[in-house]
């Protein structure tokens, strides 16, 4: 059951859009209390959904002179609780604004901010041109959302973050001023980048209503391999070597042996070897990618890999599916054990074996069961303890570990979230990770959104 | 001779650094009045080299205190007047500060902002590696400059402007306080991205004192052509199929008939075909580079390519030897003409031979002798109107010439500036292309910047 606030008038939304467009009936408000994280729900007020600019401009203003709370939502599979409305009010679903528009020759498409990834990409393939951040939840999450979050994922290694491919915004200030930033070019040079303030911002300084998005084209050529290894530091002394000597692959998977072993349980005709893994992929448009997956595997041979499976094209799903079943691996291990938190570091690649031991020395010292995955090249590793979420002093032990880890991350020049957000999960590592920084994005919080009325309680430390 | 300003009492920076390192002498003054544009000189009260963090912090904080415009400083490279420190005051000339520490495994640097692009590379290619956005001014452009302006140049088409690659900056608040934005990993979602508003800030926000940036390997092979066709059209035409059809090419220049004459004249012993031209590079680790250099050959044929000049990298530069030539054969082509200004846009790149052709009726109608180069890969262009700078009416007619040339640019949805930045020459041209945006702009300035004494007089329009 949902927490409640201790309530905001919103019927000022029915003045706005017609009244299918907005809901103030509980059983449908409860639908737009959780995210697809473990934080507590929380109940909004209303949930409307506008179809255009105006629509949002006029939400916000009303919203704004009246001290009502609105949070963005679109696709709600946010991950530390970025999505969920903290202080109740409105929350404001982009979901109907899907608009896209494709220039082909420019290697853009305008969207709106509804639009779910996948669906996207599947209209952009009939251009041969994608989207590339490559995120996990691509069914469900929409580009306003990747573009809060300053989303990635499996791909970004190559390709980069949404941030990266973010050309121009419309946004909508919580006053209801509409404003475009950015211009639908390769680059610029004019003035302070607004656009990405607004990136990675969570719904916190105003709502993106449209973005132009730079995109790329599909390669003509991918390959793929699972690789073995001895142990941990052998197998990211491997991905080390394999970015610093400049590959570029297109992903870089890292899997634990815990992992390993919970795939072999879960799916009964898979037998991996029980060793630290990674899975590799490139793309290219030439016959060059043999000679890359050549020299990969030579470099994977030198840390001394104990198996090598590589991949066309047209078998690449099958050394994927490994990755593909880690998460409903880790459901499947034991039903009483769930979720408690989900770990999201980064750490410069170097500092990779370091973390690894840090996690698995935490998690025997806390007697916890954390399974581990991560987007390797990047130095972005996932880390997923298992409790019995009822058992307090595990979900606590849990915490206790987050906590520890994220103190080494820090210690070692990392980020507590390279991919998630901040969210409500991460507000308490603000200030350790930033330090005075924090007040200067207080204050620009402040000047935009004077009446803290966008997505209260994320992202800024409570203080 | 450089204009004077009313004049602000220094004399606080004698009590912050040693006297060697602070200096009020009118003919060292002048050498800090201009940066290498046609803008007019201004001369500052007092130049100051400091060698610390602590050292830029004290004379903020001072300046601070006495509402003393600081001008921030390195290379002088920049062609807007960027650098110019147009209310007088402090230039605050970072050229001291240029530490490098380069850690390979991570593909990163930690380096002062007084470090000379060119240097900088030296130091890295003996871990081969680079900072790879390329500019034509790296003898002379300092880190910290390039992070000021957002710099790019040739090799951006392929690996990206400055901002892509900076992903920490300690940087100097107005009041002397000292935060640190981002993080020296690859990605991060950690709050508000702090650094990507100093970055193209041009020093009007704070001081960079240190940045950490991410590098690329040195390619293993490269190779260039230098390409000839019928039309701008049809060059241009090539270049948005190329750039459509996935290839990455690492450098696209356009050359205009008007420069290829010029460097015909200048340079007795070369006879390029006097028609629109491009020069292609190719960056790869892997054999399929001469795939992808037969792939742009048969664009441009099906373009009604003229002549095709194919370079291994042992020739290279005879190609690139046009392109370098182009500023001094405009400088050669007649004395008595100079530079009225330097143009810098952007457009999508379908739109490049509508900018073209704009380009050519507006100098035919407005009577101007106007080469143009650009980084066509990007959709950037660079015109020169060349005019007898002492003729009132000629350069009236020149900057007549750039405001239709902008006008367009911006219908076309570009932007004024793609890599030199806004300080004196484009702040005319921000509400054009930001609209109420600039609003906000001035709003963030203000709440960093309460007493205006970073840089004045840049970025931000007059109104």
């Amino acid at each position: 059951m949902a927490q409640r606030t201790a309530g905001h008038d919103c019927g000022f939304l029915a003045d706005i859009v017609p009244e299918a467009r907005v809901d103030f009936e509980e059983s449908r408000r409860e639908e737009f209390a959780v995210d697809a994280s473990p934080h507590d729900p929380t109940l909004p007020d209303a949930v409307v959904w506008p179809h255009t600019t105006e629509e949002v401009s006029a939400v916000l203003a009303a919203a704004n002179e009246r001290g009502v709370p609105v949070t963005p939502w679109s696709g709600g599979s946010s991950l530390e609780g970025n999505a969920i409305p903290a202080a109740g009010g409105v929350v404001l679903n982009t979901v109907k604004m899907d608009d896209v528009s494709v220039s082909p020759a420019d290697l853009q498409a305008t969207v709106g901010p509804g639009i779910v990834y996948d669906d996207l990409n599947e209209r952009l393939g009939t251009y041969g041109l994608r989207f590339p951040p490559g995120i996990s939840s691509g069914d469900v999450a929409t580009i306003g959302g990747m573009i809060a979050n300053n989303a990635s994922g499996f791909n970004a290694v190559k390709y980069g973050e949404t941030r990266d491919h973010v050309r121009q915004l419309e946004v909508v200030l919580p006053d209801g001023e509409v404003i475009r930033c950015g211009r639908g070019v390769v680059k610029t040079s004019s003035g302070y980048s607004l656009k990405d303030l607004f990136v990675g911002s969570e719904g916190t300084l105003g709502v993106v209503t449209e973005a132009t998005i730079g995109l790329t084209g599909i390669p003509e050529r991918k390959r793929a391999a699972l690789v073995t290894f001895p142990s941990d530091v052998a197998a990211t002394s491997a991905v080390s070597e394999m970015m610093g000597f400049g590959l570029e692959p297109a992903a870089v998977e890292y899997l634990d042996t815990l992992t390993v072993e919970m795939i072999n349980d879960y799916r009964e005709e898979v037998s991996l070897r029980e060793e630290p893994t990674l899975i590799l992929e490139f793309h290219d448009n030439t016959s060059g990618i043999e000679e890359d997956v050549e020299f990969a595997r030579g470099i994977c041979e030198d840390n001394d890999a104990t198996g090598w499976e590589a991949a066309d094209e047209g078998e690449m799903d099958r050394v994927w599916q490994a990755r593909r079943d880690a998460l409903p691996a880790y459901r499947a291990h034991d039903p009483e054990l769930e979720t408690a938190l989900l770990g999201d570091i980064v750490v410069p690649i170097s500092a990779y074996p370091d973390i690894v031991a840090t996690i698995k020395d935490a998690s025997e010292a806390l007697d916890l069961v954390v399974p581990c995955v991560g987007h390797a090249g990047d130095g972005n590793l996932h880390f997923t303890p298992l409790v019995d979420t009822d058992d307090d002093a595990a979900v606590a032990r849990a915490h206790e570990f987050n906590d520890r880890v994220i103190e080494r991350t820090l210690e070692l020049g990392g980020t507590a979230t390279g991919e998630h957000g901040v969210g409500v999960g991460k507000r308490k590592f603000m200030r350790a990770e930033h330090g005075n920084a924090v007040d200067l994005m207080g204050t620009i919080k402040d000047a935009i959104d004077p009446n803290g009325i966008m997505n209260p309680g994320k992202v800024l430390p409570e203080e």
